[in-house]
C-alpha cells in the first residue's frame, strides 16, 4: 500500500486542543490516530499496532513557536500529526504510517521492507512465551532433562540478531531456564541460576517454534545430545531468601519547606523550572524521557536530548549466541519498559512524579504512572575556599535536580537519569543492574569469552555502548563542534626548561565519527562562533567529558557492527535533518546495518557553524564477576555537560552559603569542641573555619 | 652531626603507656621527641622543627601484633618511635632523627644534604611574607605601580621550585597581590582578582630578600619596567557580594536512630566498624588521613591506604615561572594544611569528627580539631531487579561512608575522602576547589597557555598529578598485580561470525611504571593467587578503576619531570620497604630527583606473589575557564577499587529492600497514584513495581 491510494478518511479527527508542537500525544490523540489508520483499510483487518506516537514538526516550524513563546507573542499554529507503526496481524506486512490529527488525514502509509521488522511489544513477548512452550517438540525436549515433578520452566524470548543466514523473517529466539525446583511455586525464583541447553525459534507470523537450537555447553562448539539434568542449588535475590544485615539505621532526606523545583504541566507535557534551569519534559515509546528547549538564565543551550539507543554485543561466537546483539530503544523500548517507580524505594527525598501516555498493541492507550521521578539530592560540597590569613572559610555545598527513569529489559535493568546542577552543568547517568543474561555451562569448564557465577551459570562477557542524542543550540542553531589538545612546547629560547605546554583548538569542519585521545587531553566542545565571552572574548563553548571506554570489538565485516552505526567512535557529528533520531537506525531489530549514524555521517557535510546534531557514545566491557550475580551492584557511567567561557564567572557563586542553620546536621560525637568563630564571621555566616596560622 | 655524637639522654622518656603500634604519636610523645632531640644540643640552641611523627615500626614487626590483635592473644610489645626533621633555627643544617620514646635514646640523629630541604611550615611562611613586603627594595617597586592611597599588597610566598640555576639554598618565591584598593579593609577581598608584576625571592636562613623578579606580562619573555597601575576591578567571592540566589530550599539529611556506624578510640587512634567493613585510622602532619589494616568481614584486604603526594606542574615557560611545580604534600602537608571542618559546612547529616595532634616549629603541640569528618550518605540505587512476570521489583538502596578532610594550600582546596560501600567497594575520592594561581597579563593579550579569566588576570594550564600509595593484604601479605585485556578473537570455524572475543590476563612479573590502555579495556587487578573463588576457581581480587588521564607534558630532560617520580604511569608497583611512603621522594621542596618511586622500582625487583605496594595515578590538566574564577566549582576525580571474584556472591545481596517505611520519602506530586501492590508482596515488602504486562 503506497501513499497515494490513502481512503479518504472516514473518522472525525480528535478534538482539536491547543497543544504544544514538542507535547507527547495526549490518550485521544492515540485513540483517533489509530483509528484513522483502521479506516483506511477494510472492515475487520486486523492490525497489530506496534508504535504510536508524536510526529515531531520540523525543526523550522518550532523554533519560530519557541521564540513567540520565550517573548511571549502570538503562537503560530502548528498542526498535530501522529506517526504509527504496524502489522496486518499474523503476516510480516510491516507498515509505516503519518496522520495529521487536526484534519484526520492520512499523510503517509506504506508498506515497509524487506528486512525491516517492528520492535518486540509485551503482550507479542508473553505470546511468544507460550508458543515457545507449548510446542511439541520443545516438550519432548525437555522431557529428555528428566527435570522434578513440578518444575516450572521459563522461556526469555531473545531479539533475534541478524547474520544474515535465513533471517529474512523476523523471529524469536528463545533461552530456556527453570524456577528452583524445589520451589517451583516461588514466582520470583531467579531462573537465570538455572538456565538450560534448549532453544526454541518461534516465527512471529506463524507464531510456531520453526527450528529448536541445542546449546553449547562445554569450551568448544560441540553440541551434545540432551542428558538428564544434575540438580544445581538456587541463587535467589528477592530478600526473604536472604539473612538481611540488621545494621542500617534509615536516612531520611526532609525538605522541610518543600522542593525548591517548579513542574507546569501544559497538556501532555511538563515544564520545569530549577535554578536557573528551564526546559520541557516528554516522554514516547522508544527513548522514554526527552528534554526540549533546555535553558540556563534564559539562555538557550539544547534544542532537545535524550538516549538515543544502546547495542549489547556478546562475547560468545557459537551458534546461536553469535547473535546476541540487543538494541533495547530500538528493539524493545525506553518508554514502553519503563518501571512505574513507587514512592520511598527508587527515589529518596521529595519526590515529584511524572506520568504518560503510550499505545497498546490494538490501537488503544496504556496509561504509564510515576515512569520518571523528580528530585533534588545534595552531591557534597560545590565550591570552597579557606583565607588562611584570616581562618575564614566560603563554603556552598552542590545541589543537583534528577530526573530518573528505569527500564527494565528482561532480566536487565537501566537506571537513567539527567542531573542538573548550580554551576550550569549538565550529567546523563547511566546505571546498569539487574541480571546478567546467562547460559547453561558444564561443571569444571573455563572459557575465555565469559565467567562462571554459579555452578553450571556461565555470564558472557558483553559490551554495554550507549549513545546520547544530543542537538545542541548554544546561543541559538548556529554552532561549531572545536575539539582542545593540550601539546608540550618545543625547547626553545621561550622554553628552554623544557616543562611549557599550550592548548591548540581544532574545528571540527565534516560530518564523522571522531575519537577523543587521552595523551592529547583531546576535549571536544560546542561552541558558537559569533557569541563571545565578555571577560576575554572567547567564543562560549559546552564541554563534553565522557569517560573512556573500549569500542566495540566485533570485526568491520561483521554484522554486529554493521548495525551498530554509532558504536566505533567516541562521538559522532550530523548536520541536522528532520527525523534523524536513531543513532542505529529507526528499525533495528534483525536489521542489516546502513541506516544509522555512521550512514549519515557518510554524507560528509559541513557541520561549521550550521546547526548539527552530536551522538556522544560512552559504554561498558562487562566482564562478568561472581559479584554480580545474582543481581549485580549498579556500574555507573556519567556523560558531563559543561559551560566553558559560556558564563562571566562561576555561575554557582550566588548559592547561598553553607551553613548550620540551614543545613540541620547533627553531632554525633561524643567530645567536639566547635570553632570558636574567632575568623571573621560574614553577613552570611560564611565561616567554616578557624585561622590556621 | 651524626648518629655516633649522639648525647646521653638527659631527659625522662614519655610514661610509657600501651600504644597501639600504629597510633599517631600523643602531645606527650611528641613533646618528649623534641626535649630529647633538644637535650642532644648544646643548651640554647635554637631547634626550627619541621616534623615530629611517628616512625610506623617495620611491617615485619607489626603483622605479628595484628595477627594477635585479630585472634585476641597476648599482644607483643613494640616500641614506640617518633620521626623528626628540624634546622638549627636560620641556618641552612637540616636534620632528620629517629628516637625511642620507650627509652629516651636518638637512634639517628644526622644532618642532611646538600639539596634536601624541608617543607614548608606556617610560622615560617607568615615570615616569609613579612620579610617579603618590608623589604625598601620591594617597596620601592611597589611604589613606582602609584597603587591608591591605603591599598593593602598581599605576598603569596611559593614552594621555589627548582631548576638547577643557583638554587642549592632554600629560598620562597613570592607572588604580590593586592586586595581591592577601593575597598582595602575587607580582609577576605579576594588579592588573585588584582595580581602585581613583582615577584621578590627570599631566603630561609636570611630572611633577607635576595632578589625581585619582575613579571613578564605579555605575550613574550619580555620584561617591561613597571608602570602605573592602572585600576581594576575586584571580583570577590566572599557572600556578602553576591546577589544571593533565594529559590533554594532547605534539604536536611535526618538519621532518626543515629548513624550506623561505630568509632572506638585507642589511645591516638579510632578504629571504624561499618557494614562490615573493619580500619583503623591514622592522622600525620603530611599524608593527613591514613587508614590501616582494612578488613571486609574480617577478611584483609589492605594494610595501608593514603594519599601519597601530588604534584601541579604550570605550563608557563616563561622565568620565574617555570618554577612553579609544587608538591603539596611534600612541600607543605595534607595534614599540617587541613581545615577544622565546622558542623553544617562541609558535611551534611549525622557527623563524627576527628581530632588530631601535630607538631609545632618549637616542637610543641597543636591540637588540629574536627580533622577529619564521618557520615554516611545515601548513593541511589544499589541494585535493582523487576521480573516483568510478576511486577516484582527487587531494590535496595546503596549507603556510603565518607571520611572527608579539606586542605587549604594558600589559593587552592583539596576535598579528599574515602568512600565504603556495602558492595565490598572503596572509593577515593579528589575534588579540586579553591581560588585558580592567578598571574597579572596586559590588556588584549591572548596566549597558547593561559586563559584570561578575569581583567589583568592570567589563570595559566597546570597539571593536578595524585598519586594514592596502596599497600595490599588480600588475603594476606604475598599478592600479584595482573591486568586483564579484552581482545576480538580472529575469524575461524569458532568464530565464523567475526563477532567473538576474549580476556587475557597477564602477570606484573616486576617493579616498575605501567600504564592502562583504554583501546585493550586494560584493567589492572591485585590478586591472591593461593586464594581461590570457590563459585569458580578464579583468584580472589580487588580491581583498580582510575579514570584516564595525560601524563606530565614536561619533557623527560626537565626538572618537573625528574622530580614529579609518579607522574609518567597510570600505576607503579614496586616490593614493600619499610620507609617508603612518598611517590615524589621524602623531600620535594627543591628537590633534584632519583629519590621517589621510579627510582624504587628501577631496582626491577619481582613483584609476583610477594609484598608488594601500588601507588595509583589520577590526574585533571585543568585549563582554566572564566566559570573557574573567582573560585571554582568542584572538579571531581574518583579512584575506584572493587572487588572481583572475591566473594562468592553480590556483597550487597543482603541489604534490606528499600521501602517507604525505612525511607520516609514524601510526595510533591499533586496527583499522583502509587502502584495498587497487584504484585506479590514480599515478606520484606520488596514490592517497588506494578506488572508491565
Amino acid at each position: 500500500m503506497s501513499t497515494e491510494s490513502v481512503a479518504t478518511p472516514t473518522v472525525r479527527p480528535a478534538k482539536s486542543v491547543v497543544s504544544h508542537p514538542l507535547a507527547p500525544l495526549s490518550s485521544s490523540e492515540i485513540t483517533s490516530a489509530a483509528a484513522i489508520i483502521k479506516a483506511s483499510w477494510p472492515t475487520h483487518t486486523d492490525l497489530h499496532f506496534k508504535v504510536i506516537t508524536l510526529e515531531e514538526p520540523p525543526k523550522a516550524e518550532v523554533l519560530p513557536f519557541l521564540e513567540a513563546e520565550h517573548s511571549r507573542k502570538p503562537l503560530p499554529v502548528i498542526s498535530r500529526k501522529a506517526f504509527l507503526n504496524y502489522y496486518i496481524r499474523n503476516t510480516n506486512k510491516f507498515h509505516e504510517a503519518v496522520v495529521d490529527l487536526s484534519t484526520g488525514r492520512v499523510l503517509r502509509n506504506v508498506l515497509l521492507g524487506p528486512n525491516i521488522h517492528a520492535n518486540g511489544d509485551g503482550e507479542e513477548i508473553v505470546a511468544i512465551e507460550k508458543a515457545a512452550l507449548q510446542d511439541e517438540g520443545v516438550k519432548a525436549e525437555i522431557a529428555k532433562l528428566k527435570l522434578p515433578a513440578g518444575t516450572v520452566v521459563i522461556s526469555d524470548p531473545w531479539i533475534y540478531g541478524s547474520d544474515g543466514i535465513n533471517d529474512d523473517d523476523r523471529m524469536y529466539q528463545c533461552f530456556l531456564y527453570m524456577r528452583d525446583p524445589m520451589n517451583p511455586t516461588e514466582a520470583d525464583s531467579n531462573h537465570y541460576a538455572l538456565p538450560l541447553p534448549i532453544s526454541p525459534v518461534v516465527s512471529t507470523e506463524s507464531m510456531k517454534v520453526i527450528r529448536i537450537d541445542i546449546l553449547p555447553t562445554g569450551e568448544d562448539n560441540t553440541i551434545k545430545p540432551i542428558e538428564p539434568y544434575q540438580i544445581k542449588p538456587p541463587n535467589e535475590y528477592i530478600p526473604e531468601h536472604q539473612p538481611l544485615r540488621t545494621d542500617l539505621k534509615p536516612l531520611n532526606v526532609i525538605q522541610p519547606e518543600g522542593a525548591s523545583f517548579q513542574v507546569s504541566h501544559e497538556g501532555t507535557s511538563s515544564v520545569l523550572s530549577w535554578q536557573k534551569w528551564n526546559f520541557r519534559v516528554g516522554f514516547n515509546q522508544r527513548e522514554g524521557m526527552v528534554l526540549y528547549d533546555v535553558r540556563y538564565d534564559g539562555r538557550s543551550l539544547f534544542y532537545r536530548m535524550s538516549l538515543s539507543d544502546m547495542n549489547i554485543p556478546y562475547a560468545d561466537p557459537r551458534h546461536p549466541y553469535h547473535k546476541k546483539s540487543a538494541f533495547d530503544l530500538g528493539d524493545a523500548g525506553a518508554g514502553i519498559m519503563a518501571n512505574n517507580l513507587k514512592l520511598g524505594c527508587d527515589c529518596l527525598g521529595s519526590i515529584y512524579y511524572l506520568n504518560a501516555m503510550l499505545s497498546d498493541d490494538k490501537g488503544g492507550v496504556i496509561h504509564m504512572e510515576n515512569v520518571i521521578c523528580i528530585h533534588e539530592q545534595d552531591a557534597g560540597i560545590g565550591w570552597k575556599h579557606t583565607n588562611y590569613r584570616t581562618g575564614r572559610a566560603a563554603v556552598v555545598r552542590s545541589r543537583e535536580l534528577v530526573l530518573q527513569s528505569i527500564i527494565t529489559v528482561s532480566n536487565y535493568e537501566y537506571i537513567l537519569a539527567f542531573v542538573f546542577n548550580q554551576a550550569g552543568e549538565i550529567d546523563y547517568e547511566i546505571r546498569a543492574t539487574g541480571v546478567l543474561s546467562t547460559q547453561p555451562v558444564d561443571d569444571g569448564i573455563e572459557v575465555p569469552f565469559g565467567t562462571v557465577v554459579h555452578p553450571g551459570v556461565l555470564a558472557v562477557h558483553h559490551q554495554h555502548i550507549f549513545s546520547l542524542r544530543v542537538d545542541p543550540a548554544l546561543e541559538g542553531h548556529s554552532n561549531r563542534l572545536v575539539y582542545d589538545e593540550a601539546h608540550p612546547m618545543p625547547r626553545s629560547d621561550f622554553n628552554p626548561h623544557g616543562i611549557g605546554y599550550y592548548v591548540q583548538e581544532t574545528v571540527v569542519e565534516e560530518s564523522g565519527g571522531y575519537d577523543t585521545d587521552v595523551d592529547k587531553n583531546r576535549v571536544f566542545k560546542i561552541q558558537n562562533n559569533n557569541v563571545r565571552n565578555p571577560v576575554n572574548g572567547k567564543p562560549v563553548a559546552y564541554k563534553i567529558q565522557a569517560p573512556a571506554f573500549q569500542k566495540i570489538l566485533s570485526d568491520k565485516d561483521s554484522f554486529n557492527y554493521k548495525r551498530s552505526e554509532f558504536s566505533d567512535h567516541n562521538i559522532y557529528v550530523v548536520k541536522y535533518r528532520d527525523g534523524e533520531l536513531y543513532a542505529g537506525g529507526k528499525y533495528t531489530n534483525q536489521s542489516r546495518g546502513g541506516t544509522g549514524v555512521r550512514s549519515w555521517a557518510n554524507r560528509k557535510e559541513s557541520v561549521k557553524d550550521t546547526d548539527f546534531v552530536l551522538y556522544i557514545q560512552a559504554g561498558i566491557n562487562h566482564i562478568p564477576r561472581v559479584e554480580d550475580f545474582p543481581v549485580m551492584p549498579c556500574e555507573i557511567l556519567k556523560i558531563h555537560l559543561k559551560p566553558v567561557n559560556f558564563f562571566d564567572r562561576n555561575p554557582a557563586l550566588d548559592v547561598p552559603p553553607s551553613e548550620q542553620s540551614f543545613n540541620k546536621s547533627v553531632l554525633v560525637s561524643e567530645k567536639h569542641h566547635q570553632p570558636s568563630g574567632e575568623g571573621k564571621v560574614g553577613t552570611n555566616g560564611g565561616v567554616c573555619c578557624v585561622p590556621k596560622l
